[in-house]
């Protein structure tokens, strides 16, 4: 390997960074050992601390590495916390995956967008039981995806993968620095932007527009932020009854994830 | 007061009987505290542990329950244990509270049930979490109730009420001892009693007719239990993509709960 860092224009650093777009890092023994485990997971590299004893999961990693023909990389602790970016919680274990469905949102194809396409942006979503179960009901549905902002929302840990009974492997996640950044681009090409709020006047269940749309929820406590608010085209309610204020964020996001399909019958 | 236990036939045993089955005694400081803060709640008495240290939250309680003239009745840890049914997590409070939305499957009237009526039944709900969060979602519906058994589901703790945002308190509850028993009078008065489950052929996204029906969730890893399954009318399955097996017991709830709003648009 070149040790010289390529030019930011040249073609090797154009397609080690389209690589990096879609190379999600994993880490903790469960996980990998739950990656490595589902055929239709690709891992490109298996990253292990030399201080890892060599126990039953330990062994079990790399005896599916090596059938695989994984390569697998031997850090020092701190080398490890660099790629797992949780040296605290990766227990001496990471892996990078290439999964189909994780991509950066300028992948997202703009120009053929079909009528009653939609996608939910999350917006401060910190809880990572709600972020794994909104993943899970995003891979259960039949929505084009969910755009995760790295700024602002739980990182995909451990808890993520667990609380997304592992179809983080399989949900169409559009990853982007943050939403501000994101959205202006949807807008600009014909999606309507929705804001979920307990405020709002238009109710959910009024039957909408085919238009493509991306649902934006917001974190529990302060709802959908105020730079976040300025780019929505309008903002929906739900309905409650009983003076309830608020539903968890989680089922909010499986009843948008579902919606189409309960109005289609 | 007399210490003779009235006969099981008196006037005075049923009306005590009658009483008990609406009464939810909720236990630990913090429910209990937010219990009194809530106008809409009716405490009928305050239990406190004589070994309590008068400090800051027992203070508050108690003056909560001296403006409104709750009884207070002190007991020793054993006598509160026996109140609480949860002398570990008691934190030596406990209150009876009467709520107009908790009561015994009994009381739901079948003879005036309309069409579209729908009630969610609880088979084996043990997470606190998704208990809570399911009565969240319940409370903010237009579903007539949820028939919450005993025996098979987590008990309403403080994570429960925790989970559920307080809603607990408004949501329509009918308990009872055991799904096998509440159910075959529901049958009987002519309503529908769909099982859900991944392996059943029928969608719930078809359109359903209006014959007023019951919906049991299961357990996440078991489903809906055998016993129960024999009394279904009909199973019905969430279509999911991507080949994910199953959504979270909440998430499903939530679905159900809000599906007659979707499907009125």
């Amino acid at each position: 390997m070149s040790k010289t860092a390529p030019r930011s224009d040249s073609k090797e650093y154009l397609a080690k960074k389209e690589r990096l777009a879609r190379q999600l890092t994993i880490y903790g023994r469960k996980p990998v050992l739950e990656a490595l485990q589902m055929p239709s997971v690709q891992c490109s590299k298996l990253h292990l601390a030399e201080s890892n004893k060599r126990d039953g999961i330990i062994n079990e990693i790399c005896q599916l590495a090596e059938q695989q023909g994984i390569e697998i990389a031997w850090h020092d602790r701190q080398g490890l916390s660099r790629i797992s970016k949780n040296g605290k919680q990766d227990q001496g274990v990471a892996a990078d995956l290439e999964l189909a469905t994780y991509r950066p949102i300028r992948e997202f194809n703009l120009e053929s967008v079909a009528p009653g396409t939609r996608l939910l942006a999350l917006d401060g979503i910190h809880n990572p039981q709600n972020l794994g179960m909104i993943i899970r009901s995003a891979a259960a549905s039949n929505i084009a995806g969910v755009i995760l902002p790295r700024k602002g929302c739980a990182a995909l840990s451990p808890l993520v993968i667990k609380a997304s009974a592992g179809t983080l492997f399989k949900a169409p996640i559009f990853h982007c620095e943050s939403l501000t950044e994101a959205l202006p681009a949807l807008k600009d090409n014909g999606m309507a932007i929705y804001g979920l709020s307990s405020h709002a006047k238009t109710s959910l269940f009024q039957p909408l527009s085919d238009k493509p749309a991306v649902f934006v929820l917001g974190n529990e406590t302060e709802g959908v932020s105020r730079d976040v608010s300025k780019l929505c085209t309008d903002m929906l309610a739900i309905p409650m009854a009983n003076g309830v204020e608020s539903l968890n964020v989680a089922v909010t996001a499986a009843l948008l994830a579902f919606a189409g399909q309960f109005q289609q019958g």
